[in-house]
């Protein structure tokens, strides 16, 4: 399977990029609005990979470009560019492939971090809305913490949680995520469920700020 | 230490309750607003307290009489009564006294369960808003399913997260929180950031619901 990141040289982009690499053999592009940054960023991806033995052909492509060769498209670029994101990426997504979304909303004031809910209800619903009506959206990875996911040392151990409307690319995404070492995915229903989940992420940064020896904090659901 | 746990007939009520009377030996008293539905529940904890071998004396009385009574001061009540309760006992609270909020707002629809967020911000803050100066309250136990903290033989293996203003009382309800077993108390903050604390009950439901296997759903930050 070809799988795009948009925003890939980002840090949850480069997260996801490492692990598929690393766990799979999937091929992996990498997206960004500069198609010079994301050749360098999947050439840095590669020497890391090389460094721990494992040889990896990691492109880099302008976004449009990774999307239009993939058949799974994860939008690692931050919640205000989401929607962008996808509009620029529009017309070279195909009838099957799957968008995926892990932005979330987050705003820090002197208490913490919250969740900023947009008006589509949340970012996952926002990217569903402005993608093309035959491209499934389903909503993943966005309770991870990206230093975590980059780190391949890193041990992860946590949930991540989907939400969607259509059945077959929730089994993708399914698959794709647990086809990273220690990452359970868990179903949390439709997109409309998505507020919950993305609420989850500046939560997970307030209890990692307040608790020592936990940072990079994950969840588990049990 | 005196509990009083308000609303002490309910289900999260009822776990606490029978959770302290086993794991601790402070004296719990349980609180109603009809005495003798309360002074039933305390006789029925008794009860399934000796059938372990725990003989325990657990008192039931009108909600201002628990509260009066009670160093700590559990609101285990319906997010919709909170406030009320509060205001119902307020001449009781004494100065040093902790009140303790665990109820969220939840609304259902066909997708799931969505966290319903009160005008103050969150439910703990409505609590805060309410209560007498001089009686810190603190935000606790919100994501416990309450039917595995009822059921003395479940593990439980989760956390807690506490966010509250006053240290002295985070301090008194870490302590008491991990006197359970198998319970983690972690620090979220100040009362502003609860919500994302109490959004995270609807989205344990909603994966409880779509996951075969899980249910009575906690978490573990890791």
């Amino acid at each position: 399977m070809r799988l795009a990141l948009l925003g890939g040289t980002g840090d949850i982009g480069e997260g996801l990029a490492l692990r598929w690499a690393y766990d799979t053999n999937h091929e992996i592009l990498i997206g960004s609005r500069d198609p010079e940054k994301a050749r360098t960023k999947a050439e840095e991806y590669e020497t890391e990979l090389s460094s721990r033995g494992v040889d990896r052909d990691v492109k880099g492509f302008e976004n449009a470009m990774a999307a239009d060769r993939a058949d799974v498209i994860v939008l690692s670029v931050p919640a205000y560019h989401a929607a962008d994101t996808v509009e620029a990426v529009a017309d070279r997504l195909d009838d099957g492939d799957v968008l995926v979304t892990p932005a979330t909303g987050m705003r820090r004031d002197d208490d913490g971090f919250h969740y900023h809910r947009p008006n589509a209800g949340s970012v996952t619903e926002l990217v569903a809305d402005a993608a093309p009506e035959d491209v499934a959206v389903v909503g993943a990875f966005h309770n991870l913490a990206a230093g975590r996911l980059a780190n391949l040392d890193a041990e992860l151990g946590v949930d991540t949680l989907l939400v969607g409307e259509d059945e077959d690319a929730l089994d993708t995404v399914e698959l794709l995520a647990e086809s990273i070492e220690g990452l359970r995915a868990l179903r949390a229903g439709g997109l409309a469920n998505a507020p919950e989940i993305e609420a989850l992420t500046p939560l997970l940064v307030n209890v990692g700020q307040h608790t020592e020896g936990l940072h990079d904090l994950g969840v588990r659901f049990q």
